[in-house]
């Protein structure tokens, strides 16, 4: 599955794209990336449909029919083997804990606040309260859970990390302020630093 | 992991918590169910919060120390090395993509709504439109998907039957009606079936 090359469907402003990029990238894996411009209806054409029939990116299509959408199951694909996906059943549940709590109680806020004001350009007066609120949550649930670990799960670097930093890291940009927060900035610029990518922003 | 005793906490009307029981009542596991009432705060204890930082139900305790959360997470784990989840990589692919979309474009809206009329005791009316719209959604999605496939993956019941089937199948009580979806319909007859429970409701 993840040896081959396959064709990336994505926005790169996205940090549901992005993550797979860091992980694609980290992986040295040849994949070619397609831009798909969410905001024009590029993501709603048949021939998209036909690569994600939710309408949704990123996707991946590894040839031969086989498509697959929804950002972290596509870590998980990419990650099977390697160090980035533990071999260990229970710190497999672990990561997977985490990817599933990502997009359940982190990007809903964390990025949908970034993406009313980098896509849409609001200011961050005009983020909804309790969306604030639950993005305040879930960045200190990371701090209280990063308290002397350097990654979610383990000792090493996992997808469970690359997916959490891929919106975390960007947090800035939907208004927040992770000054108050030393554990996840210190985590942010190690996870950085395994990835080799610059400082957020 | 899964074929040790463990302890489910949980709440016995929340589909999260009964995809589990579907799942380890199926695969015949032996495990212990702990009621946890989240309209009282039980969720919100010291005691509860040591077995789920994150303050949710369900979850479980496999002993040692071992705790997960995050219903789809679990429902992994519990299934590995059965039928429930394919060994073939892109079969697995396919049934994690289906458990993040759950939890991302169905679980909030569908599973949200019935929770404003079954805990909250709202009526219909009250329900959000723009949540009722992403439901209606989801269920025509799954209903798409569903043509001319016995299951969401390959021709066999997995942990994405499972995981889907938790909430959708009690979409009644959330003000929703699938009577103009067969599909959906008799997939919900074919996966109750097989896990030998009783009609929707």
């Amino acid at each position: 599955m993840s040896d081959g090359r396959f064709t990336l469907y994505g926005d790169r402003r996205s940090g549901n794209c992005l993550k797979i990029v860091y992980t694609a990238d980290l992986l040295g894996l040849d994949y070619r990336f397609v831009d798909v411009d969410i905001m024009t209806g590029e993501s709603r054409t048949p021939e998209f449909l036909a690569v994600n029939p939710a309408g949704q990116v990123p996707a991946v299509d590894f040839g031969g029919g086989r498509t697959l959408a929804q950002s972290n199951a596509v870590l998980v694909c990419l990650a099977e083997g390697t160090s980035l996906l533990p071999a260990d059943v229970f710190d497999r549940a672990k990561v997977l804990e985490w990817l599933f709590w990502e997009q359940y109680s982190h990007e809903p806020y964390v990025a949908v606040c970034r993406f009313q004001m980098v896509y849409e350009g609001k200011p961050a007066e005009e983020r909804e309260g309790w969306r604030v609120t639950k993005a305040e949550a879930a960045l200190d649930h990371m701090e209280r859970q990063l308290a002397g670990k350097p990654f979610l799960v383990g000792t090493r670097l996992t997808i469970a990390d690359i997916s959490l930093l891929a919106y975390t890291r960007l947090a800035g940009e939907g208004g927040f302020d992770l000054a108050g927060r030393p554990k996840l900035g210190a985590w942010i610029a190690r996870c950085e630093s395994e990835l080799g990518i610059a400082g957020a922003g």
